[in-house]
């Protein structure tokens, strides 16, 4: 048997219905994974976790957009001039590789290393180093940017080009003046975003790991720059991170240290505490997935590494067998970057206001009866009128004369040319600016791929699952021990009390029941119920642990709230037991 | 106030956050709706429903894939062929419009009517009306079927042609082997995905109905067409429908019948029973998101209006207020159609064996051993390899071959050359076939929609969405009566404990009291608490009622149970009241 864990767990993946590689009956297309009933289940109780651990308990919206969005968006956010990668095209069979790759495994450089080349050092470097094509091992002869957004059309005029999501934070931030009204216009608040995103990436590899389709979580939190500071802050500061920060790294230095929250923001290892916050909180959110802190790090961007978007940036890294250190999330500060783009690309003022102690000078409106034309017109109703018209937010009456070519007053029809609306200028205390962004952001797949290799166990010669209950796919497989004598009957009605209960539960009765108890191990289901002869004559029935493989009796009208309870993390195992 | 129910739900979905018109800075983009806090909720509670009622019961695998797919698997499909739409384009403006709509629109066609037309009968049609162009009056010139998927490249060949899935179906199909395997290769059995699909629509419009991008949910029920008794019927046989079968449409009667499963069966209406269980708990599924018997039909396709791959379909309508009926479910038989086309289009066999009573003749493989080879090579083994490989399954022969160039035998390496591997007609006891399909599919946004607008009320002036109680996005308000005296600190505590025991909290404490109540009426929260200064004296909170207004108070330590209680419909708003 292999011991490299990426094999096992993606064999296992393949015959337990976890994930495999999509599209296998046409001879599959690389970068695309399908998550099976346990796959596509476990990945939705981590999203859960996720909501639990981050969405619910700060309010944060979570919202849904589309994945084909339009040109303009990716144009104004700068992933059609940046979202590229460096794609070399062999000149004998014309396969086309990624350049940077093609140094990481030949020449050894690293990702860092390669981060710095330009397109044509990198070209030249592959070409000095006689690097041949993998396929053929023909010479390189061209080379270019490669956009790995997917493009396509929206409607019928091929003008109109759209492209594939690569990431959820834009379909956030273009809805950002509906989020802040919905969140009645205060900061700081988040917004969230879980959905497919593509990338067209030039020739994934590394199956779940590297994806051309995915599921990000993008959670953007919206701060006042001059007021950012966290007052939970308190919550978390004593939690203890493994930190590489940018001037260990820089000094070449690629050990951890262990440090608190608290120490990080001291030292000014961590800018913002809002950015160390979310930190502290996603070293958590794995801790529950079942990937404890000595396997978890985070190792902040250097200059060259980070984003185009980014001022401050640290992946949160997972240790996996066969890859290393591998980022399973990152946390950016995007400052004011998002908002300004799409503020300057579409005109429309993405600033917000607050009430505070500066005295700025803002552009109000203010509406000007046209007397020449109101006078004659209303003759005795005309002071009225203008009395009336003082009372009116101008704004109304420049919306309503676009909707409707003109404005209600009362019984009276107000046309545009009866009044003059004009901006002056007001002098206020407060000030008006763009909200400032923080960014925790985590991939789906990565999630699932790492949970599941995170708790890979062996006992007695079997495959354990150990996920942690609350994420284990399936949460109760019920057993007749044998298929006879009315057990399978009594089986099926515990399993649809239970189900009657929102429990996710199985049922099996093929193959001896040791086999059984051995499947249910390998996909990792908490508890196992058996229903024996004794069942039938009183009405209760074996509990099995997963992990220790110790049974107890139980009767079964106890089974739901005894089970509540134990998926709640409310009673363990061991002090499972009728309470009458 | 407008009386046009879209225009209400239209205008309360935009101000408090269920859904809106996407990218509005960029001047919107039609077919594109987003669905923000509220209705991102609302539509995770509405699957979450689908699950309890459909999935979970019976077991059914659900499944994630992804939406962007290869062009093999929609050329099998039949949908590069049929998934188009009639296009004219005007000779003046060049703007491009839907044939078939601009028939119904101007010459009153039912969609019935226009689904009869060829391209040229409909082209010509528009010109003998003298139909012109929405736009600017201009003369059509021009009339295409035009491919409504979303188009893209896959990787960096531009020969690599992908595209966005219009329905999860095929995700399912293309996935069938793997998951007759999960069933350990039982039939019936289901599959389901709920994701994004996408539709290239040529001209978009009715909001949330009609989408470019929106949510699918297809199930896929696969079973042996000679055992397709659906054994659990009598669940759901008394269920009375509302039916406009074939034969009373194709007699120009649109008025429904109200029978039940069982008589809808017994008359030939619904031709098969699994078809007619699915068409029942989609009855039941609609009326728990509060859309009532009467508000919901059953009409069947006549044959030129079902899809190329249906042999009987059901859709299943709900009254809305600017359309009339308006399909949300579609029920089809599909029968082995998709199988077929991707076991003929990909090689690969998707049948599946049933040892019934049937004599049939398959085809199998036997190894024979090459004697000239394999005795001059292994000499005195030669006798004991030839026993050993009488034992090997030679599909594993096979497999190896091709995988490995040859096959370990013990010690010994077994290559092609030595063996002849032939395929022999043997005769067994049983039938191979390729399962049969019935399919039932929602659209999500549609559901959403429906439930928002069936559960629109008026009481004494206000908005109040009663929606059910377990759909309700958010299911508690937390307000302190005043924000000073301790009292919002106190409902942020009670907040904190709601949102421990994992329900959707929200707080308030703007506005009065009344203002508060107002508005959590307007998005359909069921219970608010109100945290007073009695709340400090003697740890009691009021509870009020969504429905009826009325007040109760409640200690805080009961709350978590009795509303855990309330929200499973265990206990109603009359009966909760503390078990002291």
């Amino acid at each position: 048997m292999t011991s490299d864990k990426y094999e096992i767990i993606s064999e296992l993946a393949k015959r337990r219905g976890f994930f495999w590689p999509s599209y296998e009956i046409y001879g599959g297309l690389s970068g695309f994974v399908t998550l099976g009933p346990l796959g596509s289940l476990l990945k939705r109780r981590i999203e859960d976790k996720f909501r639990s651990i981050f969405v619910n308990p700060l309010g944060i919206l979570e919202i849904e957009s589309s994945v084909i969005m339009p040109a303009r968006v990716f144009e104004a956010s700068g992933h059609v001039d940046h979202f590229k990668e460096p794609m070399v095209k062999c000149g004998d069979c014309g396969r086309r590789f990624r350049g940077d790759h093609l140094l990481q495994e030949n020449v050894g450089l690293s990702d860092t290393e390669t981060e710095k080349l330009n397109l044509q050092d990198l070209f030249d470097l592959i070409n000095e180093n006689k690097i041949g094509c993998p396929n053929c091992g023909g010479e390189f002869n061209e080379s270019k940017n490669f956009l790995t957004m997917f493009t396509t059309t929206i409607g019928p005029y091929s003008e109109s080009i759209g492209y594939g999501r690569p990431e959820a934070a834009q379909g956030i931030f273009v809805e950002f003046k509906r989020l802040y009204e919905y969140a009645r216009e205060k900061l700081p608040f988040g917004a969230v975003q879980i959905g497919h995103a593509l990338r067209n990436e030039i020739s994934p590899r590394q199956g779940p790991i590297r994806l051309r389709e995915f599921t990000i979580i993008d959670l953007e939190f919206f701060l006042d720059p001059k007021k950012d500071q966290c007052p939970i802050l308190n919550t978390v500061e004593r939690e203890p991170l493994r930190l590489i920060p940018a001037e260990r790294k820089r000094g070449g230095d690629q050990e951890s240290i262990e440090i608190t929250v608290r120490t990080a923001l001291d030292k000014g290892y961590i800018k913002a505490e809002w950015l160390a916050f979310f930190i502290a909180l996603s070293k958590r959110f794995l801790v529950e997935l079942g990937i404890s802190n000595d396997k978890q790090r985070f190792i902040e961007k250097l200059e060259w590494e980070r984003a185009h978007y980014s001022t401050q940036g640290y992946d949160q890294e997972v240790w996996l067998d066969r890859w290393g250190w591998v980022e399973l999330s990152g946390h950016n500060y995007r400052a004011d970057y998002d908002l300004k783009c799409h503020m300057e690309s579409s005109g429309v003022d993405m600033r917000v206001f607050a009430a505070d102690e500066e005295r700025i000078i803002i552009d109000d409106l203010i509406v000007k009866p046209v007397m020449s034309k109101i006078g004659p017109l209303f003759k005795e109703n005309a002071s009225e009128i203008v009395n009336q018209l003082s009372k009116v937010d101008p704004r109304d009456l420049v919306q309503s004369f676009k909707d409707n070519g003109s404005y209600k007053l009362e019984s009276f029809e107000i046309l545009p040319e009866y009044v003059e609306i004009v901006s002056v200028p007001v002098e206020k205390t407060g000030r008006r600016f763009i909200p400032h962004v923080i960014e925790p952001s985590f991939g789906s797949d990565r999630l699932v791929y790492a949970t599941l290799e995170h708790s890979l166990k062996m006992k007695e010669g079997r495959t354990v699952l150990s996920l942690p209950r609350d994420i284990s796919p399936i949460q109760l497989s019920v057993f007749p021990l044998v298929s006879k004598d009315g057990l399978p009957e009594k089986a099926e009605k515990i399993r649809q009390i239970l189900v009657g209960e929102d429990f996710i539960v199985e049922y099996d009765e093929s193959g001896s029941i040791g086999r059984r108890y051995a499947r249910a191990n390998e996909i990792g289901i908490p508890l196992n119920i058996t229903v024996d002869y004794e069942t039938l004559e009183n009405e209760t029935v074996t509990l099995r642990d997963r992990d220790s493989w110790k049974q107890i009796r139980i009767e079964i009208k106890n089974l739901p709230a005894l089970l509540e309870d134990y998926f709640k993390y409310k009673t363990d195992f061991e002090d499972l037991r009728d309470k009458d």
